[in-house]
């Protein structure tokens, strides 16, 4: 029977489909036991919002929902799944389904116009006429709000603690926070601060597919700013850009067992095409190692064809089921990687210090944030390679370091694996040479880094050099009593500074939104970090002035409209120095020397990163961690209460290195010290 | 057994495994009537080699071979699968199994020292060595080219016609071809020319995952040029860019069944992560629609949200099974996708048009290849659109069109789906507003037309303007005779050409290498489509000039030194012009207009597209295309002997329309016409 005739027989007149929103019906089945009757769940939504499962099983009361399948649809409602509707329901299903229906269509205008539609046939309803009809079934309606936020970070925790969790959190609302803004304080709940910057702040939405995030204009417009600066850097060094496949067959991709290994659990396999299983099941590249390096081997015949230098930017994929964390750790992420091959080693090892230096450069000159450039200890360098170097942040609020970014040199392991080998120079009769290579990479991590240590409670703070707006002006002082001619003049005035500074090649933008007051606008541009604010009113018009407002300390100053350009790329300038300069105050006062092991786990405690003199044993860089840790069966060893649970991990041999005193012993074990360490609770 | 041990059975000394070159031995089972014993083919390749079935079916003269099972390599080498190696041949083999070899291996010099390896143990024996063992088993040696190109095109023709196709792909061979060189006529054999051309121009790689291709510099440079083009341009319309996950859940994605029927079958699938089976499977966009149109009616709150207008530079999978062919029709391919949202119909349509404008002018300034803009019929649009725009683009070469890039309005088919409204800016009592959406998209393909374009029998030819290498200067005139100041006088004014020209942002190089001719590098460079070069001689030098070669028709003029900085570029615009216009009398040539039905084959068949009166009805369209090719059955039918198979599809109805006569009649069927069409065969 189609939709219209049912329909017709449930005396419900359908409507015109001009406008007609699309829905949905859904039939769930609830994990139950099998010798039990299941309570089919029926969900009625729209077309347009989404159902995820969890959501459906907290609404209905019910465990692990699954569509269900036609026999069981046939059983309860008398026709398939594909041609269910809520046509099919009636009174006689009272008590025995449960019926969720979309907050949008309980909620919705009664003369807004729903579209219900199986795969046979189309009709469309008012939706008053469609409400009227669910509770004239006499099924329960539950109203649901498919769209509230769930949060996973509550799910990640267990059970026990979540109470402990939920008190803490309550503790870190901010009590005067503004409806528009963040309502939790850094210092106290970080976690859920950063989540609201990033998402407020629009840098970054939360995607249907766990782990994965879509980047915004504006968190994209400072990886453009990156690229642009990366680009010009590389091409003086003679680096080519080059696109790559993103697909690895699984022939090749298992070829060099010692580099996949540690990828191995996190590679996504494409196993299907439309309908079809693939005969060999192919990889998403998680690097493009093993993508890349068949084909050097192909294109290196001589000595003349190195250095072959080529860098890609792409997206990789790790599958990784830790939990997942915008910008720091994401199983679809945008980095650029180069891959490098050279004649020497020193040309080679040239090129992987050039390279650290641009990453200390992004993070520094564009980013505003502090490194420390050092190199991995053999424990925690690429597997793969010969030796890794590093650039290091600091979080300041969680005082936890983070790796930066990574230029690695492979030595030969990859060119005797994949045969990229030349002819010796000297001549035939001596042995054949392998190229040493390098890879590096820098990720979209950068943009959470960053985050991190500039923004606050207010919001983002971006440093002006990455900012996709580096200034606002918004007119204000005008009121009901304002004349026309004044109003015109202000806004006159505010669109003259606009055009003036964009040609000057300030990023600038004006908001005349008159449906919101000057206070609701600067919450609103603080919130998505905006370098500097220009308020234009009746007394800047008279005396010729506009008021400059910093958005990192909201320092105030009059600047005259005859010296705006030359003085607003000035206090940009000035900003970005001093938040570069700020930042490093924090990392210097919390990198701190220590040099007994009794002082190294408070020091830690305290937020602080540690340098310490080190044996340079790669059990000992263990053993540090370990004892560094609070232990699993809550035994106290050596750590103070209130530590988190994780150890300091050795994040790396600063390149800057003080003298050793003599006979400086390690700062855990006794053996004599031989460098000093970096060590660190990190992400 | 470890593998030293049988080594040393069969009195093979091992030697130093510095430098050792890594192999593999793979056993293979062809395809064998059940009652017959197989005759197992052993491979003994480079670690490195990639060793296609199809290569070795070849080489071996078997069938469908495919990697053995345990029980098999037991049977005949009295050892598994992970452990057989070379070790186990032995002379009882002979003519019970085959042997094929790495050419790599065969040929290598004596002294280079191979790496055997199973699964539990290595050995390094020299390569000599190495092959008078596998002659002393008596074991016939296959040696086998694993890197030579597979004619793919060959192997996709139906047998009975591959002797006629062999036939002309000889004749197509150009006699005094050099070695480097293309070595097929483009008017002869389009296909196998093309494949040498991007190849042999460095502008792209085959890759191992069959329809994937790798853009090396030379291409990737064109790209790169476009996207600086089009990111400005964009800005300008208010566009900003973003990203979007690759990853769609099924449910998503399946959502919008109109939308994905035309894409499913091509769908590829990640169902696994590491070795979990993941519970949802997990799409890889073949187009972001339904990846994005969610957020946008989550970020669409207010009419003063719109417009939304993203954009982004991705990547898309579309699982063809049709015979891949490079730039035009691949697997995985990078595009950018604009996605826009608007208050009204008339603000997106104008977005259209200005969108398209920009397509053609990246086609017509960028890569000098002229286009026709125009509207796709019904049966051509985009599926979920109200209508699509096109640029459609003439490849003179096989007189087919080939669509260029389109633009499509959208209407408020997607708006309604998603639910993208707002509140009626006229007041709430007003029926909500679905926003107005558009779609636009540009792929790699377009560096596939400038090629086809442009390129000769000598290989790549660049327009200027996207070229990545603008110009080369070679020292010429060098002999054993010259003397050392002289050639020191030619290499530093060659150094200075280059520095000079690099000061006016002329994108220039210059070749030293001194083991290659002048001629020699005339070629290579030809090859890799340079637009211009300079030669730098003895004479040159004494007359303060420069000799200037244009790749395209080959021009030569002198060049005075004084004048370079202003010639060298005026010389570059205008071959970026001649171009353009050659390109455009050939398409303007070729495209004809047509008014009766008996011209219509004729001319398509004299390598034409064709404007014709047309009755606007998609049955009409149908009816041309089926009749303007040969049937299957091989039943002539109104079509000539020399015509492919394919049939003439309508490409677009141009803007740009001549008046219809009075009473004109379509140019197929008897109904009035409505408007000029333009058809032709396509790709």
């Amino acid at each position: 029977m189609a939709l219209e005739e049912s329909l017709a027989a449930l005396s419900l007149a359908t409507v015109s489909a001009e406008n007609a929103v699309p829905t949905k019906t859904l039939v769930f089945k609830p994990k139950t036991a099998k010798t039990a009757t299941p309570t089919p769940v029926v969900v009625f939504a729209l077309q347009s919002t989404q159902t995820p499962s969890n959501v459906i099983a907290k609404a209905a009361e019910v465990k692990e929902p699954r569509l269900a399948k036609d026999d069981l649809v046939q059983e309860f409602f008398s026709t398939g799944a594909k041609e269910v509707s809520i046509a099919s329901l009636n009174k006689g299903l009272a008590g025995k389904v449960k019926l969720l229906v979309d907050e949008k269509i309980t909620g919705a205008p009664s003369d807004m116009v729903l579209e219900l539609s199986t795969s046979s046939s189309k009709a469309a309803l008012a939706a008053g006429t469609v409400n009227e009809f669910l509770k004239s079934t006499g099924i329960e309606v539950v109203s649901v709000d498919f769209a509230a936020p769930q949060d996973e970070k509550k799910d990640a925790a267990p059970t026990s603690k979540k109470e402990a969790l939920k008190q803490e959190k309550e503790a870190a609302k901010i009590d005067d926070a503004k409806l528009i803004g963040i309502n939790v304080d850094k210092t106290k709940d970080f976690s859920s601060w950063y989540s609201q910057v990033v998402t407020k702040g629009e840098m970054l939405d939360y995607y249907d597919v766990s782990g994965c995030y879509i980047l915004r204009p504006n968190s994209y417009a400072v990886w453009e700013e990156i690229q642009d600066f990366f680009n010009a850097e590389i091409k003086k060094l003679g680096v080519k850009n080059a696109y790559f496949p993103m697909f690895v067959s699984s022939r090749v991709l298992e070829k060099e067992k010692d580099h996949i290994e540690g990828f191995a659990p996190e590679v996504a396999w494409v196993t299907r095409a439309g309908s079809s299983e693939l005969e060999e099941h192919i990889a998403i590249r998680p690097t493009s190692e093993t993508v890349m390096y068949p084909y050097y081997a192909k294109w290196i015949r001589s000595h003349r064809d190195l250095p072959l230098k080529l860098n890609q930017w792409n997206s990789v994929v790790r599958w990784e089921f830790k939990h997942p964390q915008p910008f720091l750790r994401t199983r679809e992420f945008l980095w650029q990687e180069g891959h490098t091959a050279h004649l020497t080693k020193e040309d080679a090892a040239k090129e992987v210090e050039q390279i650290l230096d641009l990453y200390a450069r992004i993070y520094e000159e564009l980013l505003a944030v502090p490194v420390v450039k050092g190199k991995k200890t053999e424990n925690e360098k690429f597997a793969g390679g010969d030796y890794t170097t590093t650039v290091e942040g600091y979080i300041a609020a969680t005082g936890r370091g983070i790796q930066g970014g990574t230029s690695h040199h492979l030595g030969t392991n990859f060119s005797k694996m994949f045969n990229i080998s030349v002819e010796n120079p000297k001549g035939a009769e001596h042995p054949r040479v392998y190229a040493f290579q390098n890879s590096w990479g820098l990720s979209t991590r950068v943009i959470g880094v960053m985050v991190m240590t500039h923004s606050d409670n207010k919001g983002l703070v971006l440093p002006p050099r990455v900012a996709q707006t580096q200034a606002v002006v918004i007119p204000v002082g005008l009121t009901s009593k304002t004349s026309d001619a004044q109003r015109e003049a202000i806004n006159k005035g505010t669109a003259e500074i606009e055009s003036r500074l964009r040609d000057v090649n300030v990023r600038v933008t004006a908001d005349y939104r008159d449906n919101y007051s000057p206070g609701w606008k600067f919450a609103d541009w603080e919130l998505k970090g905006v370098p500097i604010r220009l308020e234009f009113g009746p007394k800047d018009l008279e005396n010729g002035q506009v008021m400059v407002v910093r958005r990192d300390n909201g320092s105030k100053q009059n600047v005259k409209l005859s010296e705006l350009e030359q003085r607003i790329p000035e206090i940009l300038q000035t900003m970005q120095k001093e938040l570069l300069s700020n930042a490093r105050k924090l990392f210097d006062n919390h990198r701190v020397f220590v040099h007994e092991w009794k002082d190294f786990v408070p020091a830690l405690n305290a937020k602080n990163v540690i340098v310490a003199p080190w044996c340079g044993d790669g059990d000992c860089e263990d053993d540090i961690k370990d004892s560094s840790a609070r232990k699993d069966n809550d035994e106290e060893f050596e750590v103070d209460e209130k530590s988190p649970s994780m150890g300091a991990k050795s994040l790396c041999i600063p390149f800057d290195q003080p003298a050793l005193k003599a006979g400086q012993k390690c700062v855990r074990c006794t053996k004599p010290a031989v460098t000093y360490c970096m060590f660190g609770r990190s992400y």
